[in-house]
């Protein structure tokens, strides 16, 4: 349970908000590469962050972020021309290029120097594994790309999705992190048992759970004891928003998600599979493209889910009954259904917490300290890109030791 | 003509309002029995005086009706599963029952007691009539079950439908004791002369108006003076927002509504037929289900109707030249077409009533001196279950003779 | 650039706003005349200036507008039965003339004055140029109907349709005062090389720009320079919202637009050509009605236009490459899709105006001295019905001569 206040903070991200602010000093996903299919091709709507803005890839393949409005009159660069390494604004020709500089103002006289004078809001962006990544934040602050390790590998060893999902990005972010829900919510799916879970498709509940701070976030344990030994299973929390699902089996392609707000009651949920040293295998895709496991199906040229909340996500309550738990088909839509039934922005002041809520409340202690010292002028954490180079896992450790003894050695790469 | 705080009196019934307050001292109608076909079905949304709940029947085939929102993170209910004689909410797995106890939480470890502290808002639930019947106020205030005739007789007898209508449950409420409207909104129409009207399907208005108080709600008559004698009908308002319509004539099927606030701009009307002392005969059930009378169609498994606002009711504006009045077909959609036109929630400061309007006039005065009484501590009416066995009719008594001295016997069931 | 408060006095047309104020002292175009085919047809909706009305045409073939809501008990009067020299709301019977007089009040009995106490509110309307068009403002100040050529022409010679546009009126009404756009909004599109550009359909931007006032508005004058000589462009402005386009080549049909306030939301544009001395030939009509210049496709019995913001206005990226410079078929739906995406009311505080905004700049200073002085007290402009009877064009002077030096002889009608 939160205040009224506490929630707020978590919550909100548009400019000028606590969060809004701190999530602004990372590098974080705009778009997917493959939106942008070719150099001048046609720009492309993004919202970030409650924030309207046009991506666009100039001449030279190299991708620009910029505000939707023209500062001219306000028009929106959205219908602008993508020529000649730079977005120009149609109603009047002004034309900026990847730097948000105005390139080109043919409406003034050719003496004039006003065009020096204007420049379009821009945000620098990198492409790295398949993803327009963009740093909102103060220049001078800019941090490092963090390199995570999926958006390192070749690109045939990743897949990666995006979809919609009609919700606060905290409230999918904390799904991301109640370990407790796994028993329940998609008990009995086939595709948990396809992951290696027992027979019934049920997760023995932990009875030991930690989240530790790290350079890059917090690592994320969950353990029992089986005879005189402790099995932990490490996910990871990336900052700001970025989570590597515990890797079971070892063999298995690591996931994650990242939680990207688009506005305070919508987010983008990139998700992706890979394997570290080789390709994806025809069978892991083929596994993938079914869409139970954690990936969700979209409508074709929409970031909208074919399961969504219009249609109560297809339940079918017989399956229900004798199938899975939800009647839901797949995991990232029993997560997005029932995350998108909390409401827009879940009201946490009335909620009931349990012990098996301990990592969700030590993940909010974590942002809203994080938020706290940020406001305190003390340093943003997380913002060395290499401290990323990490790996979700699991690990067996003496009964009595405890996560950190095992934990180093299980995530490094 | 209302003040602005009158008409938000009257109108508004959410969660802490005097309206609301009052309205939950009464037993209401929630859903149709058959919205939840069999034991252990699907849950079903309900939404009551702007509250988000959910129904469910357990094992044993009775009816729950619990909040929307799970008390644990706030996930709704409606994707819950109906097992067991309680309703188990899938994200982790908390069950409750029909009392609101939460009989199982799995998510905590064995020896938690934390199950005890945790319930969900129920409201007790009884089924007649095949309507499921709600009680949303004090447990210690809960009055007996009203004993409204068409919720005893056998289910041979009674036609039932709902559907909903798009504005103010009292914006509806006032257009069944609108006498005067009759003459006018519905004239010409075929189903009227088919009730026994004259043939132009005029009613000729009356010349004298009473709204008395009754150990029910109020008794609503309207007289006209025939040679020596004064004919008086006698409709019905049995609180909080119940209708029993004059039986004309007096071997008619007796109809009525209910009108229940969903929210302040949407109402559910319940409209039924019954025949108190025989089955309903094939004639007159094929009449009600040509939807021309008081009953509205409604779209396939939907409570909107097939006539409605965005469609403009299908007004057919040649047949409004040389047929009906309004070119709409059916009293009913008549009814919900001209009161919707009224806005969501009519502006009652821009009225300009006359002595044709005594009725709703009175009526108001009613509602808003007995929510004034309530306000003040005095007992609330009309709680006792028998005083709602009634029935509407119409009787003659010498001219010179009041309403009230021919009321009792024709009302008497 | 300008203050928010100044947005707002120019953006703003409710009732009780200064701008609403201004606007309601002219005659304005209040739906098309075939919108009510024949006496005692169906009422049509209208809005205008954020106020619900109903337009009806009477018995004898005159058009009534009056208050959407019944002054009784709010029943729109929409559903209303049109007969016998009057619209009677359905709901009681009551029936107003084109007067907004009460003149039958059934429902009330024979011997009542009440009707004579109420009227609905309602506004005249005259008939000219197939528009109806009506004045909202003080009774005591009605001014004449204005002279438009257009509206005088012969049905033959006027080619005239409208469609809603989805942003604020002023914003519309400057697209069409800014010069700078054609040059590029509007660049090698076919149908401006049709209408007498050369051959790339690229405007030469002119060096000179004037808004002089007259006594009708405003005069917009561009100049360039060629030779010893100067050519000026004469468009103009006329109270309060309306405009004819610079008449290029001399011999082509007039055109111009009228952009009412529906709300502040949404504008009504009218848009029309005509020729003023004789029919508009077969030629001119098919032209037109290839939707290629100002006039902007409807989807069949809705105001709506096929290309419209929810489909992007059918942009077609390949061709914004290699034919005109937006992508997006024809004039009118390049004005409006540019508009439209400047956001239902631009925020002008975040502007850069330039030197060849001159013109955008002086209409609001115009207009926003013009409600200045209005508000002090002072005479409103433009009152008089002769003074519209001007015709746009342009001229060639002498190097050095001025605007006003050709105006008045070039729009002479």
């Amino acid at each position: 349970m939160l205040s009224r206040e506490e929630n707020d903070l978590l919550t909100r991200t548009g400019p000028g908000t606590p969060m809004g602010g701190l999530l602004r000093r990372y590098w974080i996903p705009a778009l997917l590469s493959e939106q942008l299919p070719g150099p001048d091709c046609a720009p492309v709507r993004v919202k970030l962050m409650s924030e309207k803005l046009v991506a666009f890839r100039d001449s030279a393949g190299k991708v620009g972020l910029v505000d939707e409005r023209c500062p001219h009159r306000n028009a929106s660069m959205f219908f602008g021309r993508n020529e000649d390494d730079g977005l120009r604004c149609v109603y009047h020709g002004w034309k900026f290029d990847l730097t948000g500089r105005c390139v080109d103002m043919p409406s003034e006289p050719p003496e004039s120097n006003f065009r020096n004078k204007v420049k379009i809001t821009d945000y620098p962006c990198v492409e790295r594994g398949g993803v327009v990544w963009t740093y909102m934040g103060p220049p001078e602050l800019k941090p490092d790309v963090p390199e995570f390790e999926w958006t390192l590998v070749p690109g045939s060893h990743l897949f990666l999705t995006r979809h919609l999902q009609e919700c606060n990005w905290f409230q999918a972010l904390e799904g991301g992190f109640d370990i407790s829900h796994l028993a329940f919510l998609h008990r009995g799916d086939t595709a948990f048992q396809k992951r290696g879970e027992d027979k019934d498709g049920v997760t023995i509940l932990p009875s030991k759970y930690e989240l530790l701070p790290t350079d890059f976030g917090c690592a994320a344990g969950t353990g029992r004891d089986v005879g005189d030994r402790t099995i932990w299973n490490a996910s990871l929390f990336l900052m700001p928003f970025h989570k590597l699902i515990s890797r079971v089996p070892a063999i298995a392609p690591v996931g994650g998600h990242a939680w990207v707000p688009v506005d305070d009651e919508s987010c983008m949920i990139y998700s992706f599979e890979y394997q570290p040293e080789r390709p994806l295998r025809d069978d892991e895709l083929q596994f993938s493209k079914k869409w139970l496991y954690i990936h969700g199906e979209t409508l074709p040229g929409s970031d909208r889910t074919v399961l969504n909340k219009d249609n109560d996500y297809l339940i079918d309550r017989q399956h229900q009954k004798t199938g899975n738990y939800t009647g839901i088909r797949g995991f990232g839509m029993q997560d997005c259904g029932i995350q998108e039934s909390m409401g827009p922005i879940s009201d946490r002041t009335r909620e009931h917490l349990g012990s098996s809520d301990q990592q969700i409340i030590k993940l909010r202690q974590y942002m809203l300290g994080t938020l706290k010292n940020s406001q305190l002028g003390r340093p943003v954490p997380c913002l060395d890109g290499k401290a990323f180079r990490v790996r979700s896992g699991s690990f067996v450790v003496a009964k009595g030791s405890g996560f950190e003894d095992g934990l180093a050695a299980c995530i490094r790469t």
